[in-house]
């Protein structure tokens, strides 16, 4: 057969677009804000054991679970967890309503701008204004009250927008494990639906994968119409033992992958590291004075885990090339 | 410019090939298991209104959440629900382990084989019955007891597969569903982990949309191997206010649409029709004394409210022309 120059023409042409992309693709680094070192390579050789057709540690997509804390892992978590800063924001923004909080504690002393007494009372003072900040609105009120506040929050440090000061590294690899075919959640001791609203445009993870603490929720016909309220009550911490329970709870399969930086992600990265298979446990170790915070406070026994194990642990100051994605001015 | 012939004939059959797809699949009927009626047109007209772009009514792929009770609307619940005779089942199995439920009611008259007076004793009965026979293991080992018992368990009057008693029609709405970018979630007052052992191979669920009632789980490190355990407390009933509730908690949006057969799936179409924009609520009405059951009892309030908010109500007898899938012989 006598093929057409122009037939000719667009199949050289194809073929060479093809070869070009997949050396494209092979050469690209997936991984251009992480140095070259163990932890990376780590995360590279899991994910392409356990993805490619044929490999003895291939697991099926189905599978493939892979669970992040939040605070301290994907975005900082300092000086405070910035729920609290939300929290502390909503106190001010409500005094109005509540002028018995003049001589209430911890609210009192949030008022005179004296947040270290108000914090150093401990858990329960901190559950009272989570409660007194966080409850008795519809959940979709609540979400927009969260999507109103994040949009416009700043930290007291850098003065970024706090979804700015999520960790550039860590967004690579979740985009990495899921251009894999991973499904990635977020397992937090941060509210579920202080999350929600914001997670899926600043992680890329929708609603359904999002698992955290939350509080009591009735059903109740307001106006005519169907609503949830949210209650002043906990109903599940998902911290420490919570995690693996609230990854059952939601996901009803064990992760293969898990990343955590904190005692709290201590049961979630042995329960996930337990299983026979290649897995990945991952901590990341917050060394970097300079550029975000250096501190191994509430992470000794998971750093010692970690090592004593194998677990990958990340060293933020040598690892991570930058750490924040770049300033939107 | 002289377009070569074989390149004119290649376009020629494509644009045929094209229009011929197009063609078919506008012909092909996505529900066929349905006679012809306003049920089967109200679900085909409210897929095509939320998924055509353009449409008045288009949803965005991300919102489309789709939201199924199981017993009476994906399979049959009659005489009695499939997981208690599951849990019959393990009772007689449990038995020689427990010389002293011989003297113990409900399971005194159980392994009699009276079931009547066993149930008869009401809901407190039958949670012991329950936690007797679905706590005290792990979680994995819960699933695999599962998957055993229902691979070969069979319905006492028509001695099928549990799995063959779901409804035909029920599964092509799933599949239509899918098939246009809805995610397809069952919420259940069975229990989350009784259903999803087999909900992903019968119904294309995996179980990471499965909502349904839960005991409270435990972790442990059992032989050096960290595991969740069933305990016999109930932790969430995914009934009546706990759908919404059990929905919010696991997908964190509102479904657009919803379907039940019961007074217990009341709350979640409620919730769900009530929003602004296209919504479906479908209620599956058992009318069939001949082909399945025929009962209004526990779904009196959901079939007047049905009526009274025009919602879809099918009826069995008149608009389904098989019930279950063809027998696997």
């Amino acid at each position: 057969m006598n093929i057409p120059r122009v037939v000719r023409f667009f199949a050289v042409a194809l073929v060479g677009m093809a070869a070009w992309s997949a050396a494209f693709l092979l050469a690209a680094d997936p991984l251009p804000s992480w140095n070259d070192s163990a932890a990376k390579q780590s995360i590279i050789t899991f994910v392409e054991k356990t993805t490619a057709p044929g490999s003895p540690d291939f697991v099926p997509p189905a599978r493939r679970i892979a669970a992040f804390d939040n605070d301290g892992t994907l975005w900082a978590e300092k000086p405070l967890y910035v729920q609290l800063y939300f929290a502390l924001d909503r106190v001010k923004q409500l005094a109005p309503q509540h002028p018995e909080w003049k001589q209430m504690e911890p609210f009192a002393a949030l008022l005179r701008g004296d947040e270290k007494t108000a914090l150093a009372a401990g858990k329960l003072a901190i559950l009272k204004i989570i409660m007194a900040t966080h409850t008795g609105m519809t959940v979709e009120e609540f979400d927009q009250i969260v999507k109103d506040w994040i949009a416009q929050a700043r930290h007291p440090v850098t003065h970024r927008l706090f979804t700015e000061m999520v960790y550039q590294p860590m967004l690579e690899v979740l985009a990495f494990l899921r251009a894999h075919g991973f499904k990635t959640y977020i397992v937090s001791g941060g509210g579920i639906e202080f999350m929600r609203p914001w997670t899926e445009r600043v992680y890329g993870i929708p609603p359904e994968q999002v698992v955290g603490t939350s509080v009591q929720i009735r059903y109740e016909v307001r106006d005519g119409r169907p609503v949830l309220v949210r209650l002043p009550r906990l109903d599940f911490i998902d911290d420490r033992d919570g995690k693996p329970i609230g990854i059952n709870a939601h996901v009803g399969r064990r992760p293969i992958a898990a990343f955590g930086n904190s005692d709290g992600d201590l049961q979630m990265l042995e329960w996930t590291a337990a299983e026979p298979g290649l897995r990945l446990a991952l901590l990341v170790h917050h060394t970097d004075a300079k550029r975000e915070w250096a501190y191994d406070r509430g992470a000794e026994k998971a750093l010692a885990t970690a090592r004593s194990k194998g677990w990958t642990v990340v060293d933020m100051q040598r690892d991570w090339k930058t750490i924040y994605p770049p300033e939107n001015k």
